[in-house]
């Protein structure tokens, strides 16, 4: 028995067909894409904002940040699991991401929590809108799509508190 | 740009009418009042209980307050991040949770157990029969009801064990 | 020797009269109460407050919330040690605490923050009151209280200081 | 009042009928029973993996069969919340597990990790058949079992990149 | 400067008279011995503890131990800051202690319960009624010793409750 | 050199003869399925444990399963380090255990002290039986025997103390 | 409403006149300013320390310093609480501490021993003196003061034993 | 079947002979008397400790009574799974140990040390007269003792290294 | 005073001159670009890498990125501190980053070693050449500079090490 | 030999003439006053801050104390190291720090990170200037001095952020 | 009464000859010099290792390196326990051990792994021969013995298995 | 492409010329050799010290031991980054190392202090010549050598302070 027959047969989870694992591992790799995107801008932010509240949103950055990477990991594991190596790279994440970047210089506390809530609602609005057709296919996957969907608005919710009076 | 038109800017997720985001605000409210409920309750007996394995029950009821606490947490926390404010203050609870009162009194461990087993039990009952309606509108939501089902319903098992022989 | 005889030999501890014990016991309830409610109402604004240094108001709540749930135990705790079962479910809460509701509604941090430093000052002031004539009757008790306040007159500066420039 | 007619009143959770309860009970038992398998299995390979990688592969399997103990007893804590008590003996496990025995001896790391993935692919492949009607029971319970899909096929994702080239 | 005369001049605190410093010291040491009796019952009856709810006993006792012995160090390190060398050997335990030994026997859970529930309130009430000339004496003393009646008081409880149905 | 003569020359541990190598193995497999059986078992009896104390038994069973996996792992290691592996899979574990499996139903917690007790005794009396002859061949396999030994038998104590008062 | 207006309604703790207030204060700056002195002069013995038992001593004074910063902060935030801005600033410190300075070269280890002693009681009688006319003025901080010497007196206790033999 | 008729079937564990088992049982009382009170002693010095190097010595007492207090409980533990309720009350450990009190007044360090290591010596060479006789009886007992041999004459180095130069 | 103002008196650290201070500033960003590019190609590689020692890799990757996201960080932050806001979002990092992209595929584990050991060599070399000229502007930044190499070149052998037999 | 010969013959560090060494221990106790006047200073701010940021100012500047004394330490610990005592005492830090006080009322939070701000840089630039000198000296000490100057400009650039937009 | 005689009234532990303590002693120092060498060699080899694996047996060298460690800390102290100063230095090790050594040069991994086995195993033989007389001497030691024998005879299981597919 | 070409194409770090490579892997494998023996020397020392300090140096010995180790780790993988193996074996060391080795007998506490000075100033001393030359050739392996002086020469300084008064 060779090395490359024993690699065949451990199969990949079946989903019902290749149209569908094809489709699940394109959604995948742009949500990937977006959610490097939202880490590398929100270290930017993290580092340029200034502020009365600077200090606060800084290491409110980092939090959001390890739960964008954490997140990222799962999508792209979910991706290999299913078959699909995405691209994840600067280039890639350029090119695919759908995240606006911000501008390069140092920015008020209150715009750095309004760039970085509305790009948070877009991911996961965007995401949102998928979930019953990636659920058609896979409930596993599904199931990780709700999870980024709801931290990403547990911090729509947060960061939208810090900018003003309305629920 | 003002704070005020900042703040509308970062939109509320997207549920699909206002009529559902009203519908799931008014069941993550009462879902709320009951978690709170039962966690007053919960520490009245811990102070409250006596006889043979009192100190296992009172050890016990306290991992279960942390339990709905969080859980209540985590309710209410859904309910703003979808834009409505529950009300979880003591009048609130005490008017709005459908969470029977226990006397005040020393009370044997076995009813104690018994008296947290019923009302465990009521309140996954009633939430679980939301499932559905709630799923249709919001799977994020009804992913957090899910845990919240899941965990009542262990705890109701946990309960009825102490009391006696049948599964 | 019965069960019940044996409940009967181990003694409260020795407090001089029942009028006493009683009025102690009258105290804790009160007190209990009050903690209960402060937390509930700790609970509210955590999850309703809004502006540019809400998520430091978020973060400090939750520290506030631990420990009144920890002040209501120790408070619980010690009624109970005395011979009285105090009620701390919600209705009783709601009809016993001094302590006024706010309003339920999203609320600027710098209100919230307000709210909560006149409610914290106002429980400190009712027990501060009472401090001499608990003394008098159970030293052990003055000291649990003088924990309550010391802890009550903390909060209160630091809840102060973020109101503006007086000491 | 006596315990036995206490425990009757604990009811069990609201699954819509008699036949779902114990087609669900069913499923638990089976899974549960494969669960263990694996876990005994993996602690066989653990014992008797040798080759270039054994070390890596004798402690990655360690990791395995904690997921597998946990999700067992995840499975099985399941299953008497519902109201039937699997057997999980070794009896019932030797009879009732679809997981295929492994041969007894000093075994080479390559043949380790496929004889894993194989039967890991297997287990996680039978419970995605059955997602479906089990969530038409009890979302609950489907939920549990969602997490031992993506568990089962993230190891299979593990497993299998360690045989070769292909994704 | 010799050595001699360097320890005279680190003088001992101030308590208004040698009298007093007596007699807080006697008053120490008596308790001393009672805490270091205590703390030997304890475990005498951890190891001999028989009965259904026996381990919860057993695991109970430990945490009781635990907490008389940091006690006794602390009304020994008190004393010894006063002048006085406590003598907490066996001798003079068994000798100077007023607390009752227990029969040697393997002893049922629920008698265990009741004669620790006696000693630690006996304890507790012959400290509380010198807490008021202790605290003429010294107020540092008397704050050390309402901690250890603070503590058996509540040990008192947590035992009485195991007995019965009062509070 | 190849790697085949190489996994020659790192000679096994230089016991007297080949018999008495055989020997030690065989005792060694036998044990390992009992004490993989005990671990099953007393799962299998966390799940389905009931009344008043179940609770505690259910705790105290996770702490009893944790030492016998622990145990079977150190046995199984001797085992291979003396050149045997040993058979610790479902199959080879009901057939080759002594220890008898319990009945498939919620089973009263002191019944469930009383299964455990006899079973986990009479495994220590098994192996207590070949101490002296394991010894004469292997001081070192002794000495794991010696600790499993300890092991079980504090744990009978910990069983036999929940069941009455007799030492 | 104005945040001016606001700050003034979150009252300072309700000692009973001004007098009283700014007496507490002024103890309150003095005692401040001794224990940062102390903990200064601790870091120079720190640092200038020989001797065969030199290390002890290095090590034992960064746990004293340590308690000295500890009780320091304590007492500011007290001061601050009532209502008073000491200060603790080096020229106030060298201006108002009454603690003496030590000569700043290499100093034998019991002679650093002996400085510390000194010291710690001067400043532990210092208060002890002043805790009747503070208890009558407010209870919380008596609690405070009582705690500080307490310490003092314990670390006395400590540096006094390692100069001589008498108790 | 009765509680009492299930008591009596988990058998103890089975040493060869009713005089075996209640010489080892004697064995093991005398041996935890010993133990207790060398407990007991080391706090008593811990707390009257004077000279250079008092503190160095006070904290290693720590030690050294934590090393007593664990054997204690385990010479203890083995003694009640034979079958014997050894007594360690203050009484019995005065009346029964071999170790000899101390003087009860402030005590040299070099001294202190003197005082331990001559009575862990003792009570070391008391054990190893022994365990020829004991592992006849039965190696796990044998092997507790090893233990306890083991851990004393290291202490006996630790102490007597702090005397002078001889190895 | 305006915000303005101050913000103005809080000067930058006095490097010589402002080419040399844009020199540093855009040596960092440069740097910053290619530290976040080495930990996007290496997640690539850590959900891409297959093959027996894949795991290993897999692990051993996450390392490194934690390393390289940890240096990114000190990189930038030094740049702002020395006033510069360098770019650090996908599309800034794509363009200016001198790191060459990997094949988007399942990669066999011995060349992503590879891929990785010739980028973090050449990232290091670069830096290197910089060192003196940096250091003649900043010796805080060539400190900082000299990490980021020492680190580099420390993972440079932990990779050449797994590709073969020279040193 | 006597413990004074022993004494000179471990030598000091060998710098390079007296004078260097002179020079450099007068340059660490100029640097040791000022980072003790930062560090109360700081906490002088901690306790006296106001404003709606208060309490994250109050629990920035807890951080910036620690680092504050932890670099004193550092360069005390250095200055002994080359056989310099330096005089950190108040009398001594008042007399010659160079870091001007601030004055002792509320100050807003805004003020208070202006006044932080602009101390910690005047330190740093002092030390700055003299890096050269001292490197040509002992380089281990500039190392040292490096490492401060790089946490205060660290330092530096976090509280000016505070103050307004400019990077 | 003289220091000296202080020290030798502390005895050593009382083997049966002076003959007997020698020899345990010689056993012990050579023991340690093999135990030392192979920690040396451990980290010779954990600088050395190449080769596709080389990481994991980084890795594990590392355990290997510090358990050897751990064990000669044992020896060395059960040696000086007995009144035996053993030599642990460069030396001494050099000339006494019976490891051994390894050339200086890059080595592949599997050599690496053959390196340690065959040592490994044959520090463990030679011990293992010493096992009976050691023990007809001093238990005590010969329980260190068996420790040392266990752990090295593991150590080659777990480097044999990674040579090949024997058992 | 093969894995010997692979191996070739991850370079060295760049020294500028052979010379100069060779040079600074000559100087890090003297001063390995040196930092072995340190650390076998010391262990020697913790073995043998006695006097009434001796545990106090025992427990000292210990930190500065495993501080040679992990700076002998740091300077061994600089050697092999840089392309060189050093020999860190026994007979290398006792060849190589400048350090002079101990005699072999208990020795009195302060003669070990003076010891281990003497030997820990004589290796920093030798470093520290050959800072400028390194530095000329690499500056990483500079900082490291750094290091090392820094933490040799505060050993020094903490050893010096045992021996006498001189700073």
């Amino acid at each position: 028995m060779t090395t490359e027959s024993v690699a065949n047969s451990v199969q990949l989870p079946p989903l019902d067909n290749p149209h569908e694992r094809a489709a699940v591992g394109a959604e995948l790799q742009v949500l990937l894409q977006d959610l490097i995107d939202l880490s590398l801008i929100g270290k930017q932010l993290h580092w340029s904002v200034v502020g009365p509240v600077a200090r606060s949103v800084h290491l409110f950055i980092d939090e959001l940040v390890g739960e964008w990477r954490e997140l990222a990991d799962v999508v792209a594991e979910r991706a290999v699991t299913l078959g699909s190596v995405p691209d994840g790279q600067s280039s890639a994440v350029a090119a695919g991401s759908r995240v606006e970047p911000v501008v390069v210089r140092s920015m008020p506390d209150h715009a750095v929590v309004w760039e970085l809530g509305r790009r948070a609602a877009a991911v996961a609005e965007r995401i949102r809108a998928r979930l019953g057709s990636i659920g058609a296919a896979d409930l596993v996957t599904q199931d990780v799509l709700i999870k980024v969907v709801g931290t990403l608005e547990k911090q729509q919710w947060l960061l939208r508190v810090q900018l003003g009076e309305k629920a």
